[in-house]
């Protein structure tokens, strides 16, 4: 390794910056699962040896937790713009809803990683605190909607806040950017979906 | 081994039967997926040796074909009946939606394990097909209702049974049996957001 001349280790590290080892990680992390996933396969995966690898990042539990928070850090922007917006709950639940997919068609891979998260690391239990964090003020939302008269759902906010997320996360499992289905497209589908139903008219 | 007394080897072929060392091995499947699941782990999560284990089944993958027989089963038992039966396709689509929900409570680590086949395995390609088939057959039933102008969702019927298949399949991600939420208060809250949406009225 150190026979390598200077010039392909400067091109190594500008081509393997935190962004790009963050990538690699995140797809190892979705196949081997985070606890199956060592630093070594981290390194063979990126193509580079373990050394340059803690040259960019302190370690595995560094990539996680810079994944969460692209997560987490983008689904707070969409609630907390939906949260300090004006005009009636439901059209800033539906801000909120459009948000949500847009941020998982933008960060898919980091998103998909969130969604599995179990709790084994500290990164992961604060990750998890948060999501709690954002089901609660999600149910706020629904409840303050409901509260206005825009909602009609009999069931409680807090399991129509879960049902509609548990709807934008399963796109997660099949959605792919760059397809013939657009974000707009989808988002317009889970929109109507989730605030107007299939629906024409209610059951006789 | 061969020094315990008979008694004790009939108490424990009495104890482990299929039924309970498949479920023993959907929740091993479970955390550590399949492929990394050897029948070592499974003898030992079970408590019984090797040899014992094979006594009742072949090996891992006849207890992953009986699982997602499970699910598919119960399934496809549920889109028959919605098929078959008579009335506006709306209707039937609503009682498959009840049906699934009622599947997915019943059968909920079944279900859980064919929602994370990836098709390594024979048996998990075959899944997948029929999941498939699933999938064109539920997208026919959305497309009756929407030819009966019963549907007003402006996607395509594959898009929509996709988004409505996923609302129910998120389920698996938090709902317990047995909670404060019972079966039929789940089923009504799933239909009436897939069906009539959250929103009182339609957007200004």
């Amino acid at each position: 390794m150190s026979a390598e001349p200077v010039e392909v280790t400067v091109e190594k590290r500008s081509r393997y910056d935190v962004e790009s080892l963050l990538a690699v990680a995140v797809e190892v992390f979705g196949e081997r699962g985070y606890d199956g996933t060592s630093m070594d396969d981290l390194a063979r995966a990126a193509g580079i040896t373990k050394s340059s690898f803690y040259h960019h990042v302190k370690g595995k539990e560094e990539l996680l937790r810079r994944s969460l928070d692209r997560a987490l850090g983008g689904l707070f922007a969409a609630l907390e713009a939906a949260e300090a917006g004006e005009g009636a709950a439901v059209r800033r639940l539906e801000e909120l809803l459009r948000g949500s997919v847009a941020l998982l068609v933008a960060e898919l891979p980091h998103v998909t990683l969130l969604l599995r998260v179990r709790g084994n690391t500290e990164t992961e239990r604060s990750a998890l605190a948060r999501r709690r964090e954002f089901d609660h003020r999600v149910t706020a939302l629904v409840a303050a909607a409901e509260a206005e008269g825009d909602l009609r759902i009999s069931a409680d906010p807090a399991l129509a806040a879960r049902l509609v997320f548990g709807l934008i996360n399963s796109l997660t499992e099949w959605y792919r950017p760059g397809g013939e289905l657009g974000e707009a497209a989808l988002a317009d589908a889970v929109v109507e979906l989730a605030l107007s139903g299939l629906r024409v008219r209610p059951a006789e």
